[in-house]
């Protein structure tokens, strides 16, 4: 875990990184201004609970660089999302999904209004735990 | 679009290609033994209209290997999803989802009993236009 990276990164003539929106609460969080509880982390993706979980295991995985959402997504992002998406399965388990095929989890992102997307930093939903859950 | 990278795959010592599991509907959809409205094909990606569509506009993206599910993704496929998730917003929006931030989509993929998986073959939803939706 290298939690340096983000203050080594360039300044713009804003005062804030490169990448990073400083009025996104996401960022916000990233930048340890905003607590929350750590799933996982390393230089370019973090992973923290959901504040209002839907599920017994409900976490949240971002980009630290600030991507509105999946609309802004671009082909040079495709390694950094894979690399995210491949994290999954091993966080699940850790946070206390069940094994597959009886346990298991859901993956979502929502975009834009008709996704009912309420954050406008690209996250995905990591949900599991037995069933029912509040939502997803 | 290459058609014929299937064909050219590996044939195991059961008469089927390597990473096609024969009994799979999703291996048998890519192989066209089973008919689907294509949305987009590669090489390693293919997507097609949902039969039971949940929303206006609602299709499917496999990675043409046979992986069950998220369980089973490894580091080795991460370049293969972060590809396969570049490929969303243009996608969405050729098949009628609307522009961000008004319109958008839903990606989402379910993994295991817990998480409402149906067909155990990776997948990802893409879900959009206007709501309300039926699922999703």
């Amino acid at each position: 875990m290298n939690t340096h990276a983000r203050q080594a990164a360039p300044e713009s003539p804003h005062g804030h990184a490169a990448g990073i929106d400083p009025d996104c609460i996401f960022c916000k969080i990233v930048a340890r201004k905003i607590p929350s509880r750590a799933v996982y982390e390393d230089e370019e993706i973090y992973a923290f609970h959901d504040i209002n979980p839907w599920a017994p295991v409900h976490f949240l995985l971002i980009p630290k660089l600030h991507i509105a959402s999946m609309a802004q997504v671009q082909a040079e992002h495709a390694p950094l999302l894979g690399r995210l998406l491949a994290l999954v399965p091993r966080l699940a388990l850790e946070q206390g999904c069940q094994p597959y095929p009886e346990g298991g989890f859901r993956v979502l992102t929502n975009t834009g209004r008709d996704g009912g997307q309420e954050v406008p930093h690209l996250h995905f939903h990591v949900l599991g735990g037995p069933r029912p859950w509040l939502r997803g």
